[in-house]
């Protein structure tokens, strides 16, 4: 069964917990972003964004005044001031992104909470963004400033179809939400450029870093345009074919495999393991669902399914992290997920919720939107402070800050979260991701309501009007009032980890959801059952054999040293226990073992004394200082 | 109380169990490694080794005769094909050390099994090196090839000084044992140009690798000469002193600890940690050993002793294997120790069996032999192929094949040893170990003769005459016939593993030795009980906590699926088990649980059945193709 989600024009969120939450990213984390596009934040790396949109955009003029323009080299990730001119392209090959996803959150933001000064701030931005193309469409800063005569000659690394797919999103969440359609005007004119650069019987090639194939859905859905979604499929069908595209680009010839970072290793028909860099993975992913959407393309849909359940069954941390490895951001192995050295990206954990609304719109089964949650209320969140001023890009699930001081492989690993990224792909893909929350909480179709995410909003669907009231991240309760046009069904998700509910009405089960008939206006209450309970991880993980965690409805919970004292590792969580809630905590009972001080000695159980493990939600983690935290405890 | 071991030629080996290692090594490893370092073994990467000494000798002879000799760069660590002239020196910088290693290997084996083919062998390599010696006596093929201009300038990577030492340890060796001078003499030459280029007013360098150190004194110990003692006291003063050697050389200013990988980031009195390369880490505090004993210098002894317990106690894996991570092949920090990741080199373990004789030597107290002996039966005897044809680099505690190949963290642990390394310093370092066993097995001082590890053998003591028959490995059983000139004290190492042991004659313990009065011909007999027991590690490791580990005397045992099947983390052994023996292995009982097949689910206890583990010697592993292994069980 098929369905779509509702745009976010029709949604007004309205829930305590998430309020908080996206008030965070409106009231903190937009202004501060805007702040770091101009470099005007102390101590933070510079951005260089704006600067070089200002660069681009004294280019053009020049280019169309006949004046001579000077060319600089392109050939690395990052610039700065010890490797190139001062009048070069400077930071990463990407910083462009930086702006488009900012407006990309901005666009959503306005949506629910309209704010004129905002407005203001990124009109001004547009103005430059749109000061910057070419009169050909083509708008990638590093290439206009560097050498226009190089333009798509390195997809691979460099990310013009990166940065384009940014911009296409941006401009498509900028005009549903103001309708000022200047940035989606300069995204369709890059877009034609590309739609006439790309495909059968044109240049053969595709992104490095996948974005692309989405946006273009998103601008045939924005605009109707249909080459758009040709486009995206050419770039999904043509990946991974051989010759290798980039090995065509690059002049030189690899073996096997040789672009599983890019998942461009195989056709995408042919993938059956999630590989490589975990962000481009779940956007080609999404991409592919999409293209499988509006092509009808069933083969497509099976590779998707293939892909996704291999995350789901078999590369998907607890927390809803993906991305075992710092060595390429990327998947590993099946059953491999080391707790101390994940990387499991905040930008791949929002990557796969974009994954899993396509597919559950492709086929509602309520294992994509628990994926989803499982996200959505752990790593993405643990992706910002309580304060909403700084980030972690890296979201681990075991920290000893010594390790992550001493031990280089676990430099990545952050105790505490950090201002800025000079490559600061997760703070704006966190205030995207949260500003628009609500399309991922509910879909329709052409007789039924779904609700995948119980968050309160007020929402306009073609069915009627849904009204809902959520304590679920409290209490698990929920109450919904459906004023219908007429007949409809309301399909709510129930959890995967919840053992038992109550509705208010009558319902049937189908693929995890219960279908309640909705004749004329009705108040719908369920309450699902939050209590907290010992999750077992499967034995074919390593690192959690013999070991066990908490959940309380869609949370992890961990302990952390400062309530638990140093050497999380001597805590052992005794399994008959009884939790008390104590505020945000959770406490059980359990046992701290006494130090063992003999490094080896001859067994002998090690003493132990009765003690209180005081657990955290994990999204919460890392707020009060540097020190360990540990999701998955030994058990007795 | 302090000791010295019995020279080489000394002590007879007889020794069921070591016989056969070290005819494996005379038969398989020096012959094998003779062919390597002339290029003739099929598939293995090219030495150069000797080619190199070939080349040197002729620029040795152009010189000689006046002629031009072309100038190469010196400027990396390795040298190949296709980044040097086919002229210039080949391989890695410390090359020459392969040849020096092989013929201190030779020196040892001659000693014990004379073999007039080899010998021959040896001279016709001896003479190869010589004809490349410098009239000034300086002996490195990388600067007498490439640049004469240049030597001794890049001391801290280019390994001119490590070079000298493994020179000087092959010269004693070999003129220990065939009394042939050369080698000794080419040492000296070279050493004197080292003492007179370094020292108070001179050149203020040292070796970024070190080992001149504990050679210098091996020469001064060979030939009385005085200043070879004090340019070892000097380099190990030198270092570390600001400011930093390495800066003047390198022209630059580096800030604090920039040379923790060397050992060279505060000076050696002021250490307490070992940190950075452990085999340069061991092989320098064995180089201080030495100069605290013969300098007298109660102050280095305590340095060196508060490295050896940093060691012992917070950095020792229960192989005796050191060093946690393969960035930098180092040691990372305290109780840092995890399974699958070790680094744990074999030549590492064996220097760590160098500085746990000179403590010994410099304090008898048990531990330092404990230490050595975990070393030497398990990492050490790992690091070879029951054929004698392979060899580990790496000693893992835990492998899984799949993240071998496919987890970029774990490429370094190699499932099945290899043929031959590019950087072949473990093979020859084993070989010279393993010829050489029997100096680190006894001592003496003027009254007492110790047996600091089981192993049997015809000694001739300054005390008498020693006859130790040993079934150690096997049963725990010893017999010693002691002949003494008159009346001493026979003193034997109570392991620290042994629960249990009986002794024929009465005894007084100290510092972990039985002491024996010895007055006329007499027969001791004693025996270990070397019943297998579960050990536990201290619960300050957190990659053991709650996990046990199987030992039998010396033996530290591990479970590999060939035996027990795929999945061995499923494996949980029962801790009221007994054991029972089949040939190598043993059997214990426990179960093994099911696999759970859903990545989360609420907790239930894992179901398992009752099975038996079957557990091999730890040394023993990989012999039998590509499988798991682990050391360390869960245990209910």
């Amino acid at each position: 069964m098929m369905s779509k989600h509702i745009a976010l024009k029709n949604i007004r969120i309205n829930d305590p917990f998430w309020n908080d939450v996206s008030e965070l990213v409106r009231q903190e984390v937009i202004p501060y972003q805007y702040e770091a596009l101009y470099d005007r934040v102390d101590g933070a790396e510079k951005s260089y964004c704006i600067e070089n949109f200002v660069k681009a955009s004294a280019v053009v003029s020049a280019l169309k005044s006949g004046e001579e323009v000077p060319v600089y080299p392109v050939d690395k990730w990052q610039y700065t001031d010890d490797n190139c001119d001062e009048n070069a392209f400077h930071g990463w090959v990407f910083q462009d992104s930086d702006a488009y996803k900012w407006l990309e959150a901005v666009g959503y933001s306005l949506s629910n909470h309209f704010d004129p000064e905002l407005k203001k701030k990124a009109d001004g931005i547009i103005d430059i963004i749109c000061s910057a193309q070419l009169d050909n469409g083509y708008l990638d800063t590093l290439y206009i400033i560097n050498d226009r005569s190089r333009v798509f000659t390195n997809l691979r690394d460099y990310h013009e179809l990166y940065c384009f797919g940014h911009l296409a999103e941006g401009a498509v969440s900028y005009f549903n939400s103001t309708g000022d359609r200047r940035l989606l005007d300069a995204a369709c004119r890059f877009a034609d450029l590309i739609c006439d650069t790309f495909g059968e019987n044109k240049k053969r090639g595709y992104g490095g870093h996948e974005i692309a194939e989405l946006a273009l859905v998103k601008l045939y859905e924005t605009t109707g345009e249909k080459k758009y979604l040709e486009t995206a499929e050419f770039f999904v069908n043509e990946r991974g074919k051989k010759p290798y595209y980039f090995d065509v680009e690059q002049g030189r010839e690899t073996t096997c495999d040789a672009y599983h970072y890019n998942q461009a290793h195989r056709p995408v028909r042919q993938q059956k393991e999630a590989v490589g860099h975990a962000v481009r993975a779940v956007y080609l992913y999404s991409g592919m669902a999409d293209v499988a959407r509006y092509c009808d393309d069933k083969e497509l849909y099976t590779s998707c399914n293939n892909l996704w359940n291999n995350i789901e069954k078999r590369k998907l941390y607890i927390t809803g992290g993906i991305g075992s490895t710092v060595d390429g951001e990327a998947f590993t192995f099946d059953y491999d997920l080391p707790n101390d050295l994940a990387y499991s990206e905040t930008c791949a954990s929002i990557g796969l919720i974009f994954f899993a609304r396509r597919m559950a719109e492709l086929e509602v089964k309520s294992n994509f939107a628990d994926v989803a949650e499982r996200a959505l209320y752990n790593t993405v969140l643990s992706g910002m402070s309580e304060d909403g001023k700084s980030f972690f890009y890296v979201n681990p699930l075991e920290v000893n800050p010594e390790a992550s001081r001493r031990d280089s492989r676990k430099f990545h690993i952050k105790p505490v979260r950090q201002k800025w990224f000079a490559c600061a792909c997760c703070p704006p893909n966190l205030a995207r991701l949260i500003s628009s929350v609500g399309e991922y909480a509910f879909g329709e179709n052409s007789d039924t309501f779904f609700v995948h995410q119980y968050i309160g909003a007020d929402v306009q669907s073609k069915l009627g009007e849904i009204k809902l009231k959520s304590s679920y991240t409290s209490d698990g309760g929920v109450k919904i009032e459906v004023k219908p046009n007429s007949k409809m069904k309301l399909a709510l998700r129930i959890p995967s980890w919840c053992s038992g509910y109550e509705l208010s009405h009558d319902y049937s089960l189908k693929d995890g959801y219960a279908y309640v008939d909705v004749d004329g206006e009705a108040v719908i209450t369920a309450r699902f059952d939050v209590k907290p309970r010992l999750v077992r991880c499967s034995n074919r993980v390593r690192a959690n054999a013999g070991k066990v965690a908490v959940m309380r409805g869609p949370f992890v919970y961990c302990a952390e040293s400062v309530d638990n004292g140093d050497n999380l590792q001597m805590l052992v969580l005794d399994k008959t226990t009884r939790f008390s809630q104590q505020g945000e905590f959770l406490i059980v009972d359990g046992w701290r073992e006494k130090p063992s001080d003999e490094l080896y000695s001859d067994f002998a159980e090690t003493e132990k004394e009765r003690c209180k493990i005081k657990l955290h939600p994990y999204y919460r983690w890392g707020n009060r200082g540097e020190n360990e935290m540990q999701i998955y405890l030994r058990y007795e």
